[in-house]
């Protein structure tokens, strides 16, 4: 049965290399006029590959990062294509005392978010936010060599105190600036979702994390450009689910 | 000639009296099935009237406070309905030292981010994401009796002192949990776009923010609904813009 697969990722350079691996070409029909989102189409054996950027800010020009572009991406992307899955992929900080290093690739289906702290109750829960999506497949982690991992997100690229007690708490292996966000959306509506992200700088090591993004950037997208067609194609032959 | 304004608001709370006072009906035909948002129609002389609220959390079954629920509620909206002009309206918390006082009203033009730090030239400015809407006509903020204002925008409902930083610096006299997010998806898709925003609490001042809220809600809303009809018959007669 062909498979309809979206995989939202947030950075140019993060995708670059694996629009090139599967030759997706760039389809500018699908979205509303205006919206900065792009698509980039293929496939891989019978699935469908959707490739969906948030695009290019238009007032600042750098990639749109963050909750915000993620979580509409997504929305528009669902609305558009009606996707069988939804892979966020992209980088993002690790930590130490979780076993992560550079270039370490995980695949996650729990999330949650560190910076939005609302002292009523009720409303406490709902800023952390906490979500399950999918049970993957054994087979799957051990056909990309990933671990399982929990992403915690959260719009900034540093970690202020109040940011490192969620992420503590919740045993968060990956930190980063999207997943939360569209895992929320894609649970709203109903669309089995999880990540894939690669680990570009230790969150609790000795380099301050903006330097050490950008030395890894480029490592960490080649590690996303090999690890993702895994799974696509793994999950072209098997369901991803356990 | 008739125009069609969208309001956006993130709580039932802030949104009841409004929707009694206008006499608005809900219409559940316009969203992608399974989206939370809920939409009320309505007219007032010759202008149609849509209030869209987020919803209430599939998960945790609060109101969907914050910038994903307000950028993706926004986004759908103006796929759906194609509105002249959004407003995005509700509570904030204000600041004694901006003269700031429960109750009240701003008409703000102006946004920014107070919890998005990314300290990577040219995503630092995104982050902060200092956004100029329209130019509001003097004559509707006299209508109104409101000030002119400028909405910081953040995920959580207190301040850590890297909040206070973005806050003060851009001189923010509304800190609210969806404005900035609003206004971002309204600028990006070229739609006019203003805040109408009621003070529920001091951030500057001696009480905790959630009680201040908790306590002044309904005030707050009571204003709302006051100075929302104003808005409404000023642009339905006038333009909205200087």
């Amino acid at each position: 049965m062909t498979k309809t697969v979206v995989i939202v990722m947030a950075m140019e350079a993060e995708a670059k290399p694996f629009v090139e691996h599967l030759q997706l070409k760039k389809d500018e029909t699908i979205f509303l006029k205006g919206f900065k989102a792009e698509c980039y189409a293929g496939s891989l054996d019978t699935t469908k590959v959707y490739l969906i950027l948030n695009g290019k800010c238009h007032k600042y020009n750098v990639d749109i990062v963050g909750t915000v572009g993620g979580a509409v991406t997504t929305f528009a992307a669902i609305q558009a294509l009606h996707p069988d899955v939804i892979i966020n992929a992209g980088t993002c900080g690790g930590f130490k005392a979780m076993g992560g290093e550079v270039g370490s690739i995980y695949l996650c289906t729990r999330f949650l978010n560190h910076d939005r702290r609302i002292a009523i109750p009720g409303f406490d829960a709902f800023g952390v936010g906490e979500l399950k999506t999918v049970d993957l497949n054994q087979g799957l982690l051990d056909h990309v060599g990933a671990k399982n991992g929990v992403v915690s997100t959260g719009n900034s690229l540093d970690m202020v105190k109040e940011d490192e007690h969620y992420i503590k708490l919740h045993k968060a292996t990956c930190k980063d600036m999207e997943g939360a966000a569209v895992a929320y959306i894609c649970d709203q509506l109903g669309v089995p979702m999880f990540a894939l992200k690669s680990v570009t700088d230790i969150v609790d090591g000795e380099h301050p994390t903006p330097e050490e993004f950008l030395k890894n950037l480029g490592t960490a997208a080649k590690c996303l450009q090999e690890a993702l067609p895994k799974v696509l194609s793994y999950i072209s032959q098997n369901s991803f689910e356990a």
